[in-house]
């Protein structure tokens, strides 16, 4: 019979290849793959589009690892039925997007967008700078996850108070308090920063919206890195242009890439950022710890140890 | 005789105003000034360019409190000759300027620079993004006074590797190595970001030149907050524009306003902001905590307590 595969959907260095093979010498190990090895696929690295009906066909296939952390695109159902395990790259992208976070919040109260957009146009303008600090304000994380984690454990240094917002309200490391997600209207209002890191799911869909907007300090600021359509696009774009929060910054749309005719591009008060968030250097290190740890563990006892998705909850 | 004045140049709150006026019953508190009561000014809250020659020309004049940091503008050497105390503004700024420091560092290391330009022209471009991460940078301060040493806190809880220079290699709080002056050029060697946070002496002119620039890391990114002739404008520009350093903010420049036909607002790897770093939230505040406490040992015992400036050094 045929040796089982593991298939890598993106290359990655001889170094990783050779430990993969050390740890499973029985498998193939392949970044490539023919339609007819498809169905000797026991593991695939990456959820490949051209591969993906023949995989779900297939018996053989066992376990996939995502490489991103979000895995809304998968077909869950289907896993769950198939018995097949997921993880998800969750965590590899926490330094950079939490970095970017920050980054969009001190661009915009230090009036860096303001000069750059000046500088554009050689105009040397200080009356209209937007100078504020950071240092002290209220900042609510919606999603304590890895992100939301290591978000808190940065920007808290920077001397910002930092809240939590998930599913129930259990507590998670480093943040003042949690919130269940039913109190978030009533939350928002005491803070100056809301920051979506929320994972797509039925129960996530379009939950920032007017309700949500309406309460925020007209001073605050909203960002988005989480997924796009857990944001209702209109009802912020309404809400930036009638000056009800006074910024955001999206890394994440409805629609992407963000076609041309939207008319998000030109809100003066909207910072967009093409979903750059989560690029993050040293990426082949950051995600062969998660997927070595979890391939030692599933050929030794056929469970996952690093980030398995439950496949009812989307995450 | 006529009361002793103490003129601030510009308006305080009431309250800072009565308080000034507690401590110093014997003394007129104006925030506005005839020309025959020049004569009469004990005490300057700025250096009033309308005012300076009568100022200076008067025998009253014992002590200036400068608003900003540098005070390379004012004429120190008459200050000295006649006797003149002068305090600066030093610390005021130093939370907003590590903000802004920090801001323009992960605006150029999460693309976001790159992102205003293309949302500008509603293009979604994703292939030319620069990342890189923060965390793990080696960041070398040149001038290690209050803003290098709240820079150092800040960003350090970022994960960032401080180091610092100042005249003498003298230890400073918060620097893993403090080096002299003298080996700029040896130590940038080492270094992904350079800070200038001088001011402007004689000693600090053009000290950032090409010198400085050839050693750097052509992955290096160089920030000026301090006074724009520390650095060598052309020879920076060259250095940009062949890529010698990847990346430049300055905040400050040799003339400011940057005339419009200067060729730096094209320079595609350089950040333009108009002297906007130092731009403070809750300023009367910040700044009545030095003037009232020096205010106090002035009257108290001729001395000051806070940020006296060796007129000699100029800082």
């Amino acid at each position: 019979m045929a040796k089982p595969i593991i298939f890598l959907q993106r290359e990655f260095r001889t170094e990783f290849l050779k430990k993969i093979q050390a740890l499973a010498p029985d498998y193939l190990v392949q970044t490539t793959l023919s339609n007819d090895e498809v169905a000797q696929v026991e593991i695939s690295v990456g959820w490949p589009k051209k591969f993906n009906d023949s995989l779900l066909a297939s018996k053989q296939l066992k376990w996939v690892q995502s490489i991103s952390a979000g895995v809304d695109s998968l077909p869950l159902k289907q896993f769950s039925e198939n018995d097949i395990l997921l993880s998800n790259g969750s965590g590899i992208h926490a330094l950079s997007i939490s970095e970017h976070i920050i980054g969009t919040l001190l661009s915009y109260y230090r009036g860096l967008n303001q000069a750059i957009k000046y500088q554009n146009k050689k105009e040397w303008v200080t009356d209209f700078v937007h100078y504020d600090q950071l240092a002290g304000k209220n900042l609510l994380v919606v999603g304590t996850g890895h992100i939301g984690q290591q978000l808190s454990k940065s920007i808290r240094s920077l001397g910002v108070n930092v809240y939590g917002i998930n599913t129930t309200g259990h507590s998670a490391e480093g943040f003042i308090e949690t919130y269940s997600i039913k109190n978030l209207t009533k939350i928002v209002t005491e803070m100056d920063i809301v920051v979506g890191i929320l994972p797509g799911t039925a129960d996530t869909y379009h939950i920032f919206n007017s309700d949500v907007f309406d309460q925020m300090k007209s001073s605050a600021m909203f960002v988005n890195v989480g997924r796009g359509n857990t944001v209702h696009t209109k009802e912020l774009a309404t809400a930036l242009s009638n000056k009800q929060i006074a910024f955001a910054a999206l890394d994440v749309f409805e629609e992407e890439p963000l076609p041309k005719d939207s008319p998000l591009w030109e809100i003066e008060n909207l910072l967009i950022t093409p979903h750059i968030s989560g690029l993050t250097v040293d990426f082949q290190n950051k995600f062969m710890k998660i997927f070595l740890a979890n391939l030692k563990s599933y050929l030794e006892k056929d469970a996952l140890t690093i980030n398995q998705v439950n496949l009812k909850n989307g995450y």
